[in-house]
């Protein structure tokens, strides 16, 4: 296979597996080239990728080495993705009854999703998560979406326990409106001991369901990695939760007067973009 | 740039915007490159990802012309894919009381989800779908990674409606119990009128709940343009839909003698594969 060959297919393999370790002897097999050759090409791929700060190549050296590709975007893309993000969120039109916003197509529009996921997946690129938990229904898509880049599975509380999940640990949690108490729950065969969890959910108001999430992590003997959400309502004075990121940070809904006003969160501010 | 470059460039600027029509004077003024390169690449491109039997460039003629990436599994994938799938899902363990079938790790599990949205996206690359529709909660992923492929937005029914998603429509349907008549809705400002709709589930019994969805899709003066389900159990006679599709077929669930079968479903007999 000549080398325009191998790139093209080297470039699909490989961003088909996001963090997988693949070793130079896989690759030197499936085009039947030598070692050096294919060495030459991932250097190709490697400055192609970092010149446009879009993903990250990684050499890992010795004979249990190879070459793994992290999603990353460079802190240029995600201001950008997160100014024009803020703006699509103040539209008037996303205003709901009680101070809610409307996300829903955001968070059914895949290239939204792939670029949050991405934004998400760089933030959290080097932490070691095993597994991303959220919490029905809407973190859903989002929990996928960061899943994804990360290459690792994701779960789901639930609010009521379904039959086809089979024996499940519930907790009690305190739900946004602050003044009632209710019940998630999570399959027992979902999470293993000692599993590094990354929190994610949609809408963020005083925090009381990811409270409920960490709790339910504990139940399991498993560690919170980080907490992530996609917005965040920075009007909330009472906050249940410390030490949580947000890509946006909505500042105030006004239902009458139709006013939204929103700005980029945390996140870019506290992710290490020194990679490339 | 070198065509080397151009080439892992390209290949990650097509795969990341599926079915988008993309015109060359667009990659001639990203490389700065001759449209007469250009074509040459996206023919090294093509043929590549032909051999492999795993996506389709088009080439759209004319002034209005451009490339586009089509994610297209061939049948050999696709057999081998659901052959695998099916004896993962034999496994004893994943019967629950009531003859239902864990189904969340593979749900869960972001390979697992590429294979199976490429595959659904395979069957309808050329079906015109506008949008893909699903219920909560264990379709979301489903419907996610399918609309991912097919790049198009992707809507959830729900089964109780939530204040964060304003004026719904709701129908009545009868549940998989088939005893039970239970309400589904979506949000009024989701879904356009004269719409192409996939509708996709993670699991069908006798097919109410899809009886449902479609009854909703009416109701939005929206056309259905597919159906298609992980799994069908093959073991319940009564069928309340017809022409839908499966990935994997479940031929029987005995929850005393702990025997699960599973075959692959209809889909690849009703997939034309014949585009490489």
């Amino acid at each position: 296979m000549k080398r325009s060959e191998r790139l093209v297919d080297m470039t699909k393999y490989l961003m088909e597996r996001p963090h997988d370790l693949i070793p130079l002897p896989f690759f030197a097999k499936r085009y039947g080239a030598a070692k050096s050759s294919i060495s030459e090409d991932l250097a190709i791929l490697k400055h192609t990728l970092a010149n446009n700060q879009d993903g990250i190549l990684e050499t890992v050296a010795g004979a249990a080495g190879g070459v793994r590709y992290i999603p990353f975007w460079g802190k240029k893309h995600a201001q950008n993705y997160l100014n024009e993000l803020a703006t699509r969120i103040e539209d008037p039109d996303r205003i709901l009854a009680g101070g809610f916003v409307y996300l829903s197509d955001i968070l059914g529009n895949p290239e939204d999703l792939d670029k949050i996921g991405k934004l998400i997946a760089t933030r959290y690129a080097y932490s070691n998560i095993d597994i991303v938990m959220t919490i029905e229904t809407k973190g859903i898509a989002l929990a996928q979406a960061v899943a994804r880049y990360l290459n690792v599975p994701f779960i789901i509380a639930r609010k009521r326990s379904k039959v086809t999940e089979g024996a499940t640990v519930s907790v009690n949690y305190i739900s946004s409106s602050l003044d009632r108490v209710s019940k998630m729950e999570l399959p027992t065969r979902v999470l293993k001991e000692n599993s590094n969890v990354l929190l994610v959910d949609d809408f963020m108001m005083a925090g009381g369901t990811l409270t409920g999430m960490q709790q339910l992590v504990k139940e399991f003997n498993s560690n919170i990695a980080g907490v992530c959400v996609l917005c965040e309502a920075d009007f909330d004075d009472v906050k249940l939760i410390e030490g949580h990121l947000s890509l946006v940070k909505i500042k105030r809904v006004d239902d009458k007067k139709k006013v939204i006003m929103a700005e980029p969160g945390s996140l870019v501010a506290h992710t290490d973009f020194d990679r490339f």
